[in-house]
Order: C-alpha cells, then sequence, then structure tokens
C-alpha cells in the first residue's frame, strides 16, 4: 500500500505539444502486460539526462551517454520493463544498438537519435527480437495523451504508476511540464534515479537543458532512497520541445526562466517522492532534515546514513519511538569531528534530543504520537555551519523482505 | 535460529588462571534475568581496549578510554545489559563514574582501576542505583568457571550464548585463552566489536597487548556486519593476567609470539563469527571474500557494500540466485575507475560472472543449489590487483523485521 500516493487521473496528464507516447506488450516482463513504451519527439526537440554513477551501468546507458554526446537530435527514446540489460557485457551492448537501429529504422532516423531504456532482472540477456518486433505496434499506438499508459508500461514492483503534469504561464502563453517516473526499489539514486522522464513544450537551448537536468535532480530525485542500492539503470531525462512559441530560454537569469525552474522542480520532487511513497513494503513517508552543518556533503551524508539504516527505518515500522537508533546512525555517519553535545534532534514539533542528551521535557508519548503518523519529519541540527540538506526515504516492512525475496519467482 | 551455532557447554569453556566471574540480576533487563557481570583480575593483569568510532559513543566507553589511557592497572570491569547509557549526556558520564566508584571502594582499588560496560537501549537514563545495589552480589557469586554465564548475563537480542576456549602450549607450559562476546543487532563494528572479552594467563607486555588488540579485531570482530549499524558502545577487550609461568611476551616475534597471536586470532574469529551466526533473524552465514583489488581498503569497501545490500540479502534469504544484485552493489561501492570487463563473479565453486557479464556456462539451477545452503561463499575478484579482504555475513529475513520493530516492546 503506497504512503498517500493517489492514482494519477488521466485527465490531469496534460499532454505536451510536440511528445507522443506508445505503448505495447512485448511478452517480455513476466506477467504478459504492457512492458514497452516509445516516444517520440518532434523536430527541433532538445534532449538532455543524467545516469547511473554505478560502474555496473547497463548496456543502454552506455548507448544513451554515447548518443547524447554526439550533438545529434535525439527524436525518439524506448523503454522495456521485465529486464535490466544490465550486467550482460557486449552482447547486451549489441542488444541496445540492434534496438535503436531497428526503431530508428522505423521512424527513418539515424539510430544515434534514439535513447534507449531497460529496467528489471540483472544478469540475464535482453530478449532482444521480442522487443524490436513489437515496435511497430508501440508506435501504431502513439497519442499525445497516452501519459498514463506510458507510466503503466515502464513499472516494474511499482504498485501504481507515477505521473504528474504542472501548466504555468510565460508571456502569457501556456506553458505544459509533464512527466512519468518508476521505481520502488534499488532505490538510492547518485546522480540520476530510477527512470524519470519530464517533458515541456518550452524552449530550452540545448546547454542550459544540459545544466538543468543536473541541477533537478540534485534536487529531487537524488534526495530520495529505499533501500541504499544504487541501481546499474537509473536515469533522468528532460525533453524540451519548444513547441510554444515564446523565446527560447537560454540563460539561468529573467522571469520566465525563474517561472519554468520553479516548475519543474516542484514537478521533479513530486515525482521522485511518489517513488519513495510507492517504496517496496512502505507504511510511512519520512522526510530527513539535516541542518547546521559545515556543508551541503556532510548534511546529506548524515541524512543518508538515517535514512538507510535499517535499525531507524524497522523502527518506524513498527511506530516505536526508538529514537536512540537515530543518534547511534548520526554517530556513525562519518563525520569525525562532530561535537556531540552540539546535536539536537526534533521529530516533527517533539523535541527529542538536545545537545546530546535526551531533552529534559522529552516524553515518550509525545515521540509515540509522531511515530504513528503515516508522515513524518526528522530534523537534525547539528550544531557546526549554516549548510542543509533533505533526503525522503521509507520505512523497512515485512512486506519489503516478502517483495525482494519473491522478485523473480 | 541461529546459523550452525552451537549451545556452547561449560565443560568446554576452561578457566583463565587470574580471572574470576561473577553475575546477578539488578532488574535493568526487562526479562529479570541475570544483567550484571563482574570480572577481576589477579594483581600484575595487562588489559588492553579498542572501542567503537561512533561519535556517539556510549557514556561506559568514554569512561573506559580515560581509565586504559591512565596507566594504571586494570583489576576488574563491569558489564550491565538493558540500558546502553548512551546518548544520556553529562548524566549519563557521571552514572558511568559512580558505578566504577562504588565497584572500587568494594575491591579497595580505586575507580580509575575499573572498566565500565553497557549495552541495551540508547536514550533511556542508567538506573544506576540498582546496578551499584547489585553490585555486592555479583562479587558474591565469582568464581574461575563461571564463563558460562558471564556469557549469558551480557546478552541482549542473542538467542543464546557466546564463548570459546583454545589451550596450546609454550615451552611446555598449558595456556589458556577463553573468551565471550555478544551481539545480533546494531552490528557493524568499526575498529572494534559489540562487546568481546578474550582472558589469558599467558604475560604479555602492555605495549604489545595494546597492538594486538588492535591487529586482532582488524581480522576477526571488525571482519562482520549484520545490518551496517555502528553501535555507541563496541568494545574489545583482552586481558592477560601473566599467571602461566613462562617468560614474558614483549615483542611481535618467536616461536611463543606467533603460537600465541594463532590461538587468538583463531579464537577471536570464531567469537566474531558466532556474532553473525546469531544475527538477528539469520538463516544464513555468507562469507564475503574479494580479491584481486589495488588494496585491502577497497576490498573491504566492495565487501561491505555486498554485505549490506537489503537486495542481496533478501535474495540470501529467499535462496534466490538473483545475483545481478551482487554486480549491482559491486557497481556502486564507490571505486570510480573499476573496469567491469575485468570483474568476475563466484557463488562456492559456481562461476557466476566473467569478464562483467554472464558467464557462458552458468546455469540457474547451478546457481540454486548453492543459494539453498545454509553457509554460502561470495568471492569476487576484482582484477587489478593483488590485496584481498574477508567479510562475513548474514541474510536479511521477516524475523530481522519483527525482531526490531518489538525491541523494546
Amino acid at each position: 500500500m503506497p504512503v498517500n500516493l493517489p492514482f494519477p487521473q488521466a485527465t490531469q496528464l496534460r499532454p505536451v505539444p510536440g511528445v507522443q507516447l506508445g505503448t505495447t506488450a512485448a511478452g517480455i516482463h513476466k506477467s504478459g502486460r504492457n512492458d514497452v513504451l516509445v516516444m517520440t519527439f518532434d523536430q527541433g526537440s532538445h534532449v538532455a539526462g543524467v545516469f547511473t554513477q554505478n560502474r555496473f551501468c547497463a548496456a543502454p546507458v552506455t548507448v544513451c551517454r554515447a548518443h547524447l554526446a554526439s550533438d545529434q537530435p535525439i527524436r525518439a527514446l524506448v523503454v522495456n520493463t521485465g529486464n535490466a540489460n544490465a550486467g550482460t557485457g557486449a552482447t547486451g551492448l549489441t542488444h541496445a544498438q540492434q534496438t535503436c537501429e531497428a526503431l530508428g529504422h522505423l521512424l527513418n532516423v539515424p539510430a544515434h537519435n534514439i535513447l534507449p531504456f531497460s529496467t528489471g532482472v540483472i544478469l540475464e540477456p535482453l530478449p532482444v527480437t521480442r522487443l524490436i518486433d513489437a515496435l511497430p505496434q508501440a508506435l501504431a499506438n502513439r497519442a499525445h495523451d497516452h501519459w498514463l499508459p506510458a507510466a503503466q508500461a515502464i513499472m516494474t514492483t511499482d504498485t501504481q504508476p507515477k505521473a504528474a503534469s504542472r501548466t504555468i504561464h510565460i508571456d502569457g502563453q501556456p506553458i505544459t511540464l509533464t512527466g512519468i517516473c518508476k521505481g520502488a526499489g534499488m532505490i538510492r539514486p547518485n546522480m540520476a534515479t530510477m527512470l524519470g522522464f519530464i517533458a515541456t513544450d518550452a524552449p530550452i537551448a540545448q546547454a542550459l537543458l544540459q545544466e538543468l537536468v543536473k541541477q533537478v535532480a540534485d534536487q529531487s530525485f537524488n534526495c530520495i532512497s529505499i533501500d541504499g542500492d544504487t541501481s546499474t539503470n537509473d536515469a533522468f531525462v528532460l525533453i524540451a520541445t519548444g513547441v510554444a512559441s515564446i523565446s527560447e530560454i537560454t540563460t539561468a537569469t529573467g522571469e520566465a526562466y525563474i517561472c519554468f525552474y520553479n516548475a519543474l522542480v516542484s514537478l521533479a520532487q513530486e515525482l521522485a517522492q511518489m517513488i519513495v511513497r510507492d517504496g517496496e513494503g512502505a507504511t510511512k513517508f519520512i522526510r530527513i532534515l539535516v541542518e547546521a552543518g559545515k556543508d551541503i556533503s556532510e548534511c546529506r551524508q548524515v541524512a543518508y546514513t538515517i535514512a538507510h539504516s535499517p535499525l531507524v527505518k524497522t523502527a518506524f515500522f513498527a511506530s516505536d519511538p526508538n529514537l536512540g537508533r537515530i543518534l547511534a546512525a548520526i554517530g556513525y555517519a562519518g563525520i569525525h569531528d562532530l561535537a556531540i553535545d552540539q546535536v539536537n534532534l526534533w521529530l516533527d514539533d517533539v523535541w527529542v534530543a538536545q545537545q546530546g542528551g535526551r531533552h529534559p521535557h522529552y516524553q515518550e508519548s509525545d515521540g509515540q504520537r509522531v511515530m504513528q503518523q503515516s508522515e513524518i519529519t526528522v530534523r537534525v541540527s547539528l550544531g557546526r555551519g549554516t549548510a542543509s540538506a533533505s533526503v525522503w526515504t521509507c520505512d523497512f516492512s515485512h512486506d519489503y523482505v516478502s517483495i525482494n525475496a519473491s522478485y523473480r519467482s
């Protein structure tokens, strides 16, 4: 049961002029459901992406990087679920390239105008023939308003599709941003996420788009963790079709940029939080805010250490205010000169630890009250600077074990 | 159910001349069972210890460090379970000091000749009066052959006491080494372990004993992880009473040293592995061997990343050869220049991945056969050097969640 994650309504997902989406079933996902998505972009679209830092990155990630680096226009992307095409060596690379060639052929564009994505089981050969055979069907299914079926076709252990939209106005013109993402396990993005795609009809210069994708990932998908496992296939891609009739945004300044940037960050954060809300076995959504650190890096380090502690996560699952476990995690987060008598801890509005020890007015019943909520904020003050960072995570339940003990069976 | 961990027989635990052990119930542990251990050492004993690197180290750890640094003889130690006296600020320090003063008074030695230890719940005040009131009873209970009740009195979520002995001969004289330890959760020792105590009647010079305790911890308690959570209270202490009539061992050379060192490492490894075998909810004992690395540090880093991955651990629980999860963990272990086409992976005798991809002869049924065993070796070759490192860990089961979701209730 996802945590406060309403099922997206198709009518709330606004088509992005310049983008079409088609889905089909290629028989790669064991369930027989739709498992292939093709997105095509009008000529003139700009595309930028960030990808996993996992050294065992999947073959399609390697191909995406090469195609984006070629400075050629990107005209389509293809995603399959059910198989990650990772840990597949040279054969895997060939399969990813063959997929691009096949789709390029059907669209009458070169193979390096295509970005391939895969998600699913690692270390098993991609059934590339089935994928290629399904491409004509996916193309035939294309429409501007297929964002919801697109979100459904890329799911793995997700219990719900994840999609959202924003509409803003720039120079009196409506601008749309719509995005989808997937992921529920093996989630600890490192400079990227599982799969996230956001498209807009705003015209954004290619160089600026490339800056934006990194900046936005750092404020959204790079702030989440479910189990601390960085995937082999993480990717976050921004598509700007430029179909809207406003002047191209070329620099990170000015009213139009700020308006667009705020909408983009807000959408990316909503999508990233959807992944946590649908975290494998999650029963609670937890915000971890670490403040008064020397720099953002140490704040993130402490926040992630708390977010990854199995003891902290099981205490949240049990609604047990066993909050010493949070102090222990702060203590082993690797800040060697941390003065613990400067550390304060709050659970929502409850002051739990003051100057490194139990707050004199802290009552177990107050901790208990907050722990029973479905959404909880852990706030840590390190008392050594002015930097801060947030991480969003979930608890660790019996269902997490069940889901991951039976993922392939 | 611990993994291949026989209940220790009292008759197999050999008394160490110069060491006496007494236990009692102080009413600190909620069960009402024995929860206090006092060990006393004959005059002339040498004692050395290593402690947690957690910045939120417990009050007794701070006191132990100060007392060991004072270069005064250590004549006794006192351990309570049921309360960690961690996250307790200045009051916690006072409580630990009061405990030493009370025991010192009873033994007619200064307070800084005593080492205090606590284990249990963090962030709750130590019931120091109950502890002090129980000390005379614990002293009265002392005997040379109370190693088994001592191991039982320091248990927290352990399902079994952990204790073992070695006898060696040096210069024709029998030398005994006996040790106990505890710990089943919050286990990822960093330069130390939960609580481990090994005593010997061999005469070992103080300076050498201090070197030995670090060296042996690195080869035993520092090679284990259950959940990746470094405790606030880890401590590993070596006691050498010097009662045996052989010449004092003063340097890390010579036949007597080598004989003693081998027995000590073997005993410490057995005790450390007992902690993993009794890991919270463990159903499998897993050795992770990472070899052909550039240095030991990167081998340990990769081994711990595999050992801490919830996805790898749940796959072991399910006996599911979802071995791509191991490759993913290797890939995000933080070796930024790792060439994945040099990486090989074996599960016991089964060659799973060759040069970064699935081995052409790897059969799922072979992986399945090994995964069903209760003891499994994961061997990774990084193909970039000659260093290697081992880590011992366990799987991640429903029971881990149950135990930690109800630890305090």
